[in-house]
């Protein structure tokens, strides 16, 4: 529609700043100092839900950080969309890598650089924009509806009950998500699921203080080298993990859908110049695509123990740390990987030492079919907007509700990201590209259109 | 002698107060932002050199800190005695776990606590107190010079060129130390000799930047995991150290001396109960004794990669750090096991992944006899003050410059420390008991009387 295209070309400026000043504030969901920063931009998107043209939204409590809920109902015989985002943010460390001030928005080379550009407030406020878009050019064909979180990098711990306590206001015919990326502007693309996760974290403890190195070592175990141990025996000479039970649950991709996720383009020379790497790593036998799509994986996000600060310290610490996470691919579960991960930790444990594992938070793996109303009508959208039908690829990150609002809603969810692989997300100079913000404000309503019209 | 005991009874309150102002000195050698600390507590040296009765007294600068040296001259025909001992300190971190503030010492149950008390304020403070004493009751029997550093703790690298370019003023007939401990009050003892060191940091890195841990892992090295790998291949499955080349130099002990060490009384039960551990760890075929000893070690000081913050980042971090140091026995050298050490990080790390290797410090071991003029009067002044014969024991710690001084100066380096192993050095709550403090100014004064005797 011309009129969509026309109205975004003359409030492009203002689309921006309005994104920018979200930007601007530092909800870091996982740091306590930010409770304040974080009903602060609640208040701030229920603000823009109702400048949009909600009829109503409001700002609701949970025991952690607040919910915020919209809607704009137009004709209750209509199809209802419930747009789901978050409007919480990884934390920022390490701040030195940062090139501007993670909330200090900066526009360079047609990109926004700020956390939570791309992950998720720029990418759910296209859906506030593209509201605004069809309320002002009276083109809305659904009811719509917004449940932005602000617990999502924590894994949702609160939103479960408020689901569940909150089924009629949510009831909708459709999920939309925009929180994943595509392939790249000419390869569009649409995740058809998204991976679970268990987050656990590791506390080795050798002696009951810190000792000196020359005088203990070698007599008293030191607790970073069991946990170095400990992390080196997850994974064998192919890269396989070797915790006993990991893969039990794995549903084995079909060769016809390892041929069609193969079948996206890859160029493994300009992914590696990209990343600065001149060898891939993985599971033997998989290709990137598959690592990161339909196998699951262990990494370790943090390590730390002893003398980390300037010049030598010959200490033999008392403690070691590690933050360690599994992705899950469908069938798995993350209560039951949770357990095992915490279980192959103590168990492994020499008994030198002690050791402390416990869940940070995890999620379930959700996958999405493709011949569904809500598929079939972003699949459409995408190629009205970019020219190109998309490709299904299955997304690498993890939405922990995802499992729960399906179960809960009774309702299917489309992944529609408008990210790209390489916007820096969870790391410093996180970006998102302007033209794909515009892009995103540009074909979401070709899907209500078209999802309306099925 | 009983004017000795008189003057430190009459003076022990004093003496006390003294070395607690210099406790309060901040002297981290390690950082930079204590430079000025460091220049301080050197002059507060100097003072109490000359206070105490030294006829010259100086602070020498070095390209790093400076040097403190006195003297107190009395007869060219008498041997001289050079008393080493360092001002500088380790880091303090983790403070969180130290019960009053490092630098504000406190007094409880009879012990000091304070950054420095035992490691090395505390101690080499006895030898000025010891001079105060001798000279205000006329009873000096030798020359006395002094040369405490204020880099021991990052491994000297300025006092080797000090040392060589003043051999006549340093000249001395035996070189005496108080920077190490006995096994208790009630079976004192010696150490024979300190062990080497070499200390080097890895750093792995992996992608350029961080990375979403969903979107890359499992395609990408994590150089936590790598690191972790390396540190753990450092080891066999009976603590043996698996680097190629580490052993080779090695002394090998005699079975008399492995008997000697073995005779010295050591309770397993209580050593385990003090650490708080359950079992110890170590090479198979070693008692406690000979791995802190006469056997090389390799400890992890440090690591540190990825979000060590509060909650959960799902971050594939870029780069990975460890501190890593070796202790070295007779024989080995610091230079080609810091070589060893650095090639082997370098040889192992896979395509995936870079890593960098280098020096902090590193020292030499060093070993004394115990048939020598020295050994037998530090031998006799224990005996004398302790009613008992001291144990000749293997310390399990470095003192960097002791291989150099013998080598430089052409003298035996005596060890007559007072700490105990539970002071805990290089570790939060350092303490040093004040009976030990005033025992080392009591046994000191001995050690100059045998040694003008023999």
């Amino acid at each position: 529609m011309q009129a969509w295209k026309d109205y975004r070309d003359k409030n492009k400026d203002r689309f921006l700043e309005e994104m920018l000043d979200l930007l601007r504030i530092p909800s870091i969901s996982a740091k306590t100092e930010h409770k304040a920063d974080m009903l602060k931009c609640a208040e701030a998107v229920k603000k823009s839900l109702l400048d949009a043209g909600c009829d109503k939204a409001e700002v609701i409590s949970t025991p952690g950080h607040p919910v915020v809920y919209g809607e704009k109902m137009i004709d209750a015989s209509k199809p209802t969309v419930l747009v789901y985002g978050h409007y919480d943010v990884q934390p920022v460390e390490p701040l030195a890598l940062w090139h501007s001030g993670p909330f200090d928005p900066v526009i360079k080379d047609g990109k926004v650089f700020a956390r939570g550009s791309a992950d998720d407030k720029g990418q759910f406020y296209m859906h506030v924009k593209a509201l605004e878009t069809m309320v002002n050019t009276h083109s809305l064909s659904t009811n719509i509806k917004f449940l932005i979180e602000g617990e999502e990098e924590i894994g949702s711990p609160n939103l479960g009950k408020f689901v569940s306590d909150n089924k009629e206001r949510l009831k909708a015919d459709v999920i939309l998500i925009s929180d994943s990326s595509m392939l790249s502007m000419e390869n569009p693309s649409l995740d058809t699921g998204v991976r679970g996760l268990s987050y656990i974290e590791v506390e080795v403890t050798g002696a009951n203080r810190d000792l000196h190195s020359g005088t203990y070592g070698g007599a008293v175990a030191n607790p970073i080298t069991i946990l170095a141990q400990m992390i080196a025996s997850c994974h064998d000479e192919n890269n396989h993990i070797t915790i006993p039970g990991f893969y039990d649950d794995v549903s084995v991709a079909t060769d016809k859908e390892r041929e069609l996720l193969n079948a996206a383009p890859f160029d493994e020379k300009e992914y590696m110049d990209e990343l600065g790497v001149t060898k891939l790593w993985g599971e033997k036998g998989y290709t990137t695509y598959e690592r990161t799509g339909i196998r699951p994986t262990l990494e370790i996000n943090g390590i730390w123990g002893g003398y980390t600060g300037e010049g030598a310290k010959t200490v033999l610490p008392s403690k070691a740390y590690a933050k360690i996470s599994a992705r899950l691919v469908p069938n798995q579960s993350s209560e039951k990987i949770t357990d095992i991960l915490i279980n192959y930790f103590k168990s492994i444990a020499p008994a030198s030492v002690t050791v402390e594992a416990e869940l940070h938070h995890g999620g379930e793996p959700y996958m999405t079919p493709i011949d569904s109303k809500g598929y079939k009508a972003a699949s459409k959208a995408v190629e009205t907007t970019f020219g190109k039908t998309p490709i299904p690829v299955r997304g690498g990150g993890s939405i922990p509700i995802c499992s729960l609002l399906e179960k809960e809603l009774n309702t299917k969810i489309i992944f529609m990201g408008f990210g790209l692989d390489n916007d820096n997300l969870h790391s410093p100079n996180e970006k998102y590209n302007l033209e794909n913000y515009y892009k995103g404000i540009e074909t979401i309503p070709y899907f209500h259109k078209y999802f309306a019209e099925s």
